[in-house]
């Protein structure tokens, strides 16, 4: 069925995404803050700061009028940074449709009230639109996607009618799209791997090699599952494309933001300086101080996201913090995974 | 305690893990079949054939004698490529000392009997030493143990006492040993990830991205897992430092045979001119009939192992196999990762 859909969000992700809907040929309307970028795509078919080889098909139309966007839309699709989700949801929540579809791919936390997304989308929404979110995510580089390589996603949402609901919207034959009820795993995995994204970055960044940043992996991906076991989610979710796969595809790609921010920062520049940059969004930053704060919450240990923590905000070297991390002294293997059961006595 | 240790295989990883040993300050003789790679071990302290930049220590003497080699020896080290360790054990085993501790680093199955290799060891030696043999595995490329870059591994034995002896033979501040009693997932874990490292060389030559190399990981993890927990591993052990960290290390870096094997039948080269052009063994393409046999026997499903068997054996085109693997119909996350219960009921 061809829908009417509003993407919130001009970045990379949301472009490709909207790339990925005209595709299937809904009807898309991309929404973003910047005039400049909505004029070029509406006139060049292209978004070259974010993505510079993208042609955007012409069943996508670009706003600046979030209102507009949102009230012809089926289904809206929330794609901005996740510090901008509450405001974007808030502008758009007087425009929605009754029984519009909801869904994000935002991936990060509420810094203050260390909420997850779907949480902060439906405390904005209407009341019976909130049974309606959904959340895709998974190992996917917007530029890979907008080449039409083939591609693994998982879409999660309380209710499975809504998530079949939201993979009907996206899959194609490039695009692959899987349904997990899990909304709270495939979130925090989402949220979680740019810590580890950036310790990896870290690492490759002060010139350790593949070995190290596989400890580093191996070894993140199990302090974000023991987190996220603590705070209510499945573990097969960080065995799955929102987990492993998304945790891989961010810690060996150069194309990954958060992995370069930590390269950057490995080779002995400053945060500041790193930020300044990138001129982009690098979600680990914020979610390593909100990881922090759940691990002391849910009394979980998160060795790689303490020491992160410590580099990005006390100013630790890099180098110490990485020899730190290697040289702990459990000795037993299952002592920093098996913790993920430990956690929920 | 400094030991005197046989290294039985004078490959890149034997070399590196004698040169742990010798840095460590136990005595070590390295036995190889070539005597021309033995002289110039002796003679010039390198070993070129396999690994260009190392150096080895004084610590380490060459030998072409295996009899010679072993009846010295407090701990004997098994690592040649899988195929030749039942053999070299047999040709061992008249010579070992009362008590000698045997760890094994090879990473495959026996081909005719699908044995695990502790087993073809256990098989091989004097029945007291059968309780002796411990496995190291994990996410080590030779090239950048020798380098003393930070690597992490895990010892397995069926007596934690054994495993804490072979922990501390090797351990020191680049390398890190854990223990685990999982023998089974340790050995598995590191056979089964060559199959999916090809299978990841295999996407990278066809041109597919990183995005659909995550998803070949993942689910390449799944069915490795799958298939170790019905054989009686420990699923843990698959999210560990021998399964997820070592998957990761061989699909997503160059120094990887079997990568470099998949890539360039990715790229439409035979088996056999890839396999003759590599000059050193491809534990994986081995590997990938013994686990198709294995999945037939234990009633598990492995497609990416079905699809690799399909290439490697019986010519099926590379980028067909991967578009089915692409193109399969489930669509929950869970149903290929699940599995591994519903298997051991």
């Amino acid at each position: 069925m061809k829908r009417t859909v509003a993407v919130l969000g001009a970045g990379s992700w949301g472009t490709a995404l909207a790339i990925v809907l005209a595709d299937n040929g809904h009807r898309v309307t991309l929404w973003g803050r910047s005039a400049e970028t909505v004029d070029e795509i509406n006139a060049r078919r292209t978004n070259r700061r974010y993505l510079s080889d993208a042609v955007l098909p012409a069943g996508v139309t670009a706003t600046t009028n979030l209102g507009a966007a949102v009230s012809a839309a089926d289904a809206v699709l929330v794609v901005t940074p996740s510090h901008a989700v509450r405001d974007v949801v808030r502008r758009a929540a007087p425009h929605l449709r009754d029984g519009v579809l909801v869904v994000h791919a935002a991936k990060g936390l509420e810094t203050d009230t260390l909420k997850r997304m779907s949480e902060v989308i439906r405390e904005e929404l209407p009341a019976p639109l909130g049974r309606r979110v959904a959340v895709l995510s998974g190992p996917s580089h917007a530029e890979e996607v907008c080449r039409k390589s083939p591609t693994t996603v998982v879409v999660a949402a309380e209710d499975h009618g809504v998530a079949q609901e939201a993979q009907d919207l996206f899959i194609n034959a490039y695009f692959r799209v899987y349904t997990n009820p899990d909304v709270v795993g495939v979130e925090l995995g989402g949220a979680l791997k740019n810590i580890i994204a950036l310790g990896a970055g870290l690492s490759d960044g002060l010139g350790y090699g593949d070995n190290a940043k596989a400890a580093l992996i191996t070894r993140g991906l199990a302090e974000i599952g023991r987190l996220g076991y603590r705070m209510g989610a499945n573990p097969l979710t960080f065995a799955g494309l929102a987990g492993v796969g998304d945790l891989v595809v961010t810690c060996t790609s150069r194309h990954s933001r958060n992995w370069r921010a930590g390269y950057r920062l490995g080779q002995g520049a400053s945060l500041e300086d790193v930020l300044a940059q990138m001129g982009m969004v690098v979600e680990g930053v914020r979610t390593t101080k909100a990881a922090y704060r759940l691990a002391k919450r849910y009394g979980v240990e998160m060795p790689i996201t303490e020491q992160l923590y410590a580099v990005l905000f006390e100013g630790k070297p890099p180098k110490q913090a990485v020899e730190e991390l290697m040289g702990r002294d459990r000795t037993h293997e299952w002592e920093w995974i098996v913790q993920v059961r430990d956690a929920a006595r």
